[in-house]
């Protein structure tokens, strides 16, 4: 199948016409009869004993049907380490903590009633630097846990490290500080629970690993997984928010058990900002080492975490750094540790690149200094440490495919086009980052399968049932085009139905840019097998055998006499229709070839990688320490481009998330108090914010991917930011290791500088 | 597998306690943001050529959305004889014809904007009796009709019926009318429907066969089938309402497309009495001649009719009273014909029991009158005609397991018990009647399959999705026991899926009382295989082969060394997570080996057939009329009974309608208008109006239903009328050809009788 029909070309989402009219409905939308609507409240310090929770005057309130703490429910401990519970008892850890929920017949008597609850506190001391929390005399946020240590820790080595550095003809070393940013997704968290009279629950969640989800609801829950539904609306955002059960989910399951009537729960913006998760504020200590030629000898990496008053996955993170650490370029000798402790800060979840941006800062920013160090081209250093196809790195890692290289050259040519010069006062800087990530599934699970159901019905409709999730990444449509590809149907004849565990098979999530290369896979194989199914049919009714057959373009026929053709709906018609007929069914998992990390962080865990590079040009004011991106250039070994115009869309939403990190975007959290909790404080990028954006689709046609296809979803992000640094750094010499780099910080280096 | 766990106990129907608490979220329920409202003007005449429609004062009410007539949109003409478009263009020819229709904010402005349409009508003749129609010089219902007769006849004969008649000891004839009845569901006629940006369109339906129904409304839109999707939320009631495409239907998807917007239209009760479908009204005209030991020689039946304005299901109800002449009891000689006319009455859909209610009162009237004649007990004339296995019918019908003997006895048995005599001035009568009907499908489309999937999750959940579709009958149940027996695993961990077709596979609808059997086949089928995959599964597991394994009771173990056992959902998790796993997903599809009529209409088109008979214990108060059914026994060969409470429910809800048609029920259409359109005027039996119910199940193992099963919707309905025709007779020696027999038309024929 050399010529593709569907595949390849530039396809609208298919939900996107819905979206930008307003119809789509979201989970804030769903209205149901009876529906009572809940409200949280939180703590009011970062750290304090309960005293005493009144909610007497709240239950007194008309229309409040149920008012719940820790002491009115029976709960199981949830989350990552199992550290929490969605209504606290005891004490609170942040001032994300719930510590009551309140039911009422409007969200309107439930916030009022929030207001009614009298909780004394008695104020603890608290903790809010991981750094801090590790001395021996810190406030304790978990009492069982005197060193307020987790129990994460990330070790790696491989080769001989310290000779690499001691044989070395350059080290460069630096700390880099990254800052907590929240996801802005444009809907808010929001959960609606229903129990039905067999003690089954059905939650309607933004999640976006329903099946892990559905298993650990359940278990906060302390009922089996059998009795949770999940279904998925449409979702406004999520960028990794959906990969956790938080305490709206749980809180919203036991108002709704409680009142015996269906629950919503829906956070304001404000509660958004607080109490929705966060990326991980980190510290990233790296020493890298190379030889005289430029070739890296060895990295060493220690990264702290501030995990914040519970573990979610943010503090997972390290797991993807030491990817990076031992993966982006190639390096001989690795060295790589964690602390991950505990503070009374608000905790962080997963986010888009999940811990490669962080690294990435780091790693790439150190290959610019090795790269003045040892007086090479900045672009020619990392061509002489590219990763090729063959590879295989020191955590085990198989490089498939990589067009790396070609990346790198990509980006060379396109920077180099002309762009109106810097306005006077203005400096210029043009600056490079590589990156690598999972591009073929993560195992992080015993499973990185999905499953694909694909149904035909008597019109020619094809439904494809599958287990993967669409969060806005455009999976509905790549998938509806494998499928069309694979059957050669027309793609508007293609359904995609994503939202219901009990009618979906089996899927991990929508995560590590994971969906259009595992759930794509599945797809595929099912439509295969439907394809054959239906070949099998027309070769009765067109009296050929099934290998002489072609199908195309809504067609069957036979290939040596393309007259001869029927259109495809009339062989299902007619093969349904026969006696001992069938209906089209068909149905395929796909796992890739991969393994989990042992306990020495090895293994092979994605059936492929992705590669990509980029070029920053932007100017800075140096009068103001002003940044003015003028054009950023990404270019992407995306395997096979399935839908080129979903996959740029990916990349600007990338470069748009990645240089609001590096810019300007910071969820400022003082004393564990978070005081940017509005889109007047946090500053997200604007449309004209943007720059020029330049995407290079680079296929190298991976033989493992659905039609050669990689993952992609988090590559866009994942090396603006370092990018961003090394381009201030060529535009007015300064090296920034913290961000968001933002005017005050430039002007405030570029005055220390001239002192 | 002889010992069974779930099939055959007494189970509530799943959906049973959401029902009884009010939590069941019917059509009526659904909110969507930006829903509007849609209402219809219906002609104020039966027959009327419509001269001017204005709509000006209607469309300029505030909150009016759009105001539709014929003129205002394209429409395909649509139902069985595509005689009719949803709009009326030209004349309207019933009550029920839809001149206009609005979609507003609110019900309550549609309302008010109907009423503000001003129509001026130019009224024609009219004419609203068959008999009448077919006259040379009646009005035509449509003019390219000119003799009113439809396209519509029955024709069939078989044998020497002449002869037969010639030759006959004995000869009974007579005629019998049958009156317009209606649903009374509880739930009145409702639509939703919204069209998304493509240009496709969702439809939330009672339909109960949503892929037929699916492709007649888009025949009637002039779109293509694949951009219909059918939702069918939980029904209160249909019994066979939604087998057609409505106009509702039809204008809620123009007045969606019109206004952009989700459109609702749904009746008042008024409305639903007088638009929703009927029982179809016919007079049949029945001789049967019988030798002198009351062996039936032969049956001449000519049926005359009312076909209402326009061709639905109800027209076709004949095909069905063809069946029970030739087939209920064995007889060797029939003739029918039928004459089927256009009035400008309401006209007829299907209704439970389709056609057989009717041809069984005539039949059954005429065996106990023959048994008068030949001076016989009026069982004994039954059993010396009893169908049995291995007869092959006048139409080919061919009849596997028979118990119609053993149901005659247990009647016999049953009604012998002693009950309370009758007070003074009451007379006490017995009367009998047999059933035969389709019980293992009915072919009347080119597929009477079912398809089915049954996907396993790591919970151990199982969800079955049926093409089949639950309309209160309690296939939900029912294919859930068929799933959890097959598959061994409790009953509560079976989800039932059948509500959507982008998901479920096709079917052809919930009718002829086949889901249990061909839905119940499919899902047993699809089970099975799913059982053998997971089998498989723990045979690697257990390193035994399979064949030496069991599954019982949620787990599997070795047969022959039971402590060696697991959990089946550890093992559908094992195997899941096993390199190269897999999810566990099954898919089935069902068609019985039946044929449709031909031409003749011979051929066998049922897998299968039920037989039953009922007795009716009745007084009669000889001063007033009035009927006191005492008792009603029923016993029904139901091949296996899969749940014994939801067949002996069946049983009693049938019997109640049963009882409501013989006695009481009767929707009075005088000069083309409906009179009775409240529950006032329309008399539906009372709780407190039921007799004792005593329900036999008779087991007769069907070899090719699911376990031995056999179809039963319909069958509790069908010989109720007959039977009470034959008590009242039993009892004061009057018989009865005219429904309902009430208490004025009894007091009426005993005082004709003493006159």
């Amino acid at each position: 199948m050399t010529e593709l029909s569907v595949v390849g070309k530039p396809t609208p989402k298919k939900d996107g016409a819905e979206k930008v009219t307003g119809r789509t409905r979201y989970l804030h939308d769903l209205v149901l009869p009876r529906l009572a609507h809940g409200k949280i409240l939180r703590a009011r310090h970062p750290h304090a004993r309960l005293v005493r929770i009144d909610t007497r005057r709240a239950a007194a309130l008309p229309g409040v049907l149920a008012v719940l703490t820790a002491a009115d429910v029976e709960q199981e401990p949830f989350g990552f380490a199992r550290d929490q519970t969605a209504l606290k008892a005891g004490k609170v850890r942040c001032v994300r903590d719930e510590v009551a929920a309140v039911a009422a017949e409007t969200a309107a008597i439930a916030e009022e009633a929030v207001a009614l609850i009298d909780v004394d506190y008695d104020e603890l001391p608290a903790v809010f630097a991981p750094q801090a929390a590790v001395r021996p005399d810190a406030p304790r946020v978990h009492d069982e846990r005197p060193d307020n240590l987790t129990d994460l820790r990330y070790q790696f080595s491989h080769g001989d490290v310290d000779r690499a550095f001691a044989e070395a003809a350059a080290v460069v070393e630096g700390v880099y500080r990254l800052h907590f940013v929240t996801t802005c997704c444009l809907e808010t968290m929001v959960a609606v629970a229903e129990w039905d009279a067999q003690g089954g629950l059905t939650m309607w969640s933004t999640t976006q690993v329903p099946f892990l989800y559905q298993r650990e609801l359940a278990r906060a829950l302390g009922i089996s997984g059998d009795r949770v539904r999940v279904i998925q609306p449409p979702v406004g955002g999520n960028f990794g928010r959906g990969l956790d059960l938080y305490p709206i989910d749980v809180i919203a399951a036991l108002l709704a058990r409680r009142v015996g009537r269906p629950v919503k729960v829906e956070f304001e913006r404000l509660e958004e900002f607080v109490a929705s998760p966060t990326r991980e504020p980190c510290e990233i200590r790296l020493r890298t080492a190379a030889d005289v030629s430029g070739r890296l000898l060895a990295r060493e990496a220690h990264v702290t975490v501030d995990n914040g008053a519970y573990v979610s996955w943010g503090s997972t993170t390290p797991y993807v750094m030491l990817a990076t650490v031992a993966g982006l370029y190639r390096v001989p000798n690795v060295r790589f540790d964690t602390t991950i402790a505990y503070t009374n800060n608000p905790y962080s979840g997963s986010m888009r690149g999940y811990g490669n941006l962080e690294s990435t800062f780091a790693v790439e920013s150190q290959m610019d200094e090795l790269a003045d160090r040892l007086g090479l081209d900045r672009l020619e250093i990392r061509r002489r440490n590219t990763t090729k196809s063959g590879d295989v790195n020191p955590q085990g890692f198989v490089v498939t495919s990589c067009a790396m290289r070609e990346c790198l050259e990509a980006v060379a040519d396109a920077v180099d086009r002309p762009a109106p010069p810097p306005e006077a006062g203005w400096r210029r800087g043009v600056g490079y980052a590589g990156m690598f990530h999972v591009a073929g599934g993560a195992r992080i699970y015993r499973s990185d399968g999905c499953g694909a159901i694909v149904k035909m019905d008597d019109f020619g409709k094809v439904a494809l049932i599958t287990g993967a999730t669409e969060i806005g990444q455009g999976s509905e449509t790549v998938l509806a085009m494998i499928v069309a590809e694979t059957l050669g149907v027309p793609l508007e004849r293609v359904e995609v139905v994503n939202s219901d565990t009990a009618v979906k098979p089996w899927d991990v999530g929508a995560h590590a840019s994971r969906t259009t290369f595992i759930a794509g896979n599945a797809a595929r194989m099912a439509a295969e097998k439907l394809r054959g199914d239906l070949l099998a049919m027309a070769a009765e009714q067109l009296e050929e055998p099934a290998e002489r057959l072609a199908m195309n373009d809504g067609a069957i026929f036979v290939a040596a006499e393309p007259q001869r053709r029927l259109p495809y709906e009339r062989v299902a018609r007619a093969g349904h229709y026969a006696p001992g007929g069938r209906t089209l069914v068909a149905e395929a998992f796909y796992d890739p070839p991969t393994t989990m990390l042992d306990k020495d962080l090895r293994g092979n865990v994605s059936a492929t990688y992705g590669f990509a590079a980029q070029a920053v040009v932007l100017d800075v004011e140096e009068a103001t320490g002003a940044i003015r991106v003028r054009r950023v250039v990404s270019a992407h070994d995306v395997g096979r481009a399935l839908n080129p115009l979903a996959a740029e869309g990916q990349i600007h939403g990338g470069i748009h998330m990645g240089l609001g990190y590096a810019l300007a975007e910071r969820l400022v959290v003082e004393n564990g108090q978070v005081l940017t909790a509005s889109f007047m404080d946090y500053a997200i990028l604007r449309a004209e914010d943007m720059p020029e954006l330049v995407v290079r689709l680079i296929e190298s046609h991976e033989a493992e991917g659905p039609f050669g296809a990689k993952g992609l979803g988090e590559s866009g992000v994942i090396p603006v930011s370092a990018a961003v640094a090394n381009a201030v750094h060529d535009a007015v010499g300064v090296r920034f290791t913290e961000l968001p780099i933002t005017p005050a910080r430039v002007r405030a280096a570029l005055e220390a500088a001239r002192r």
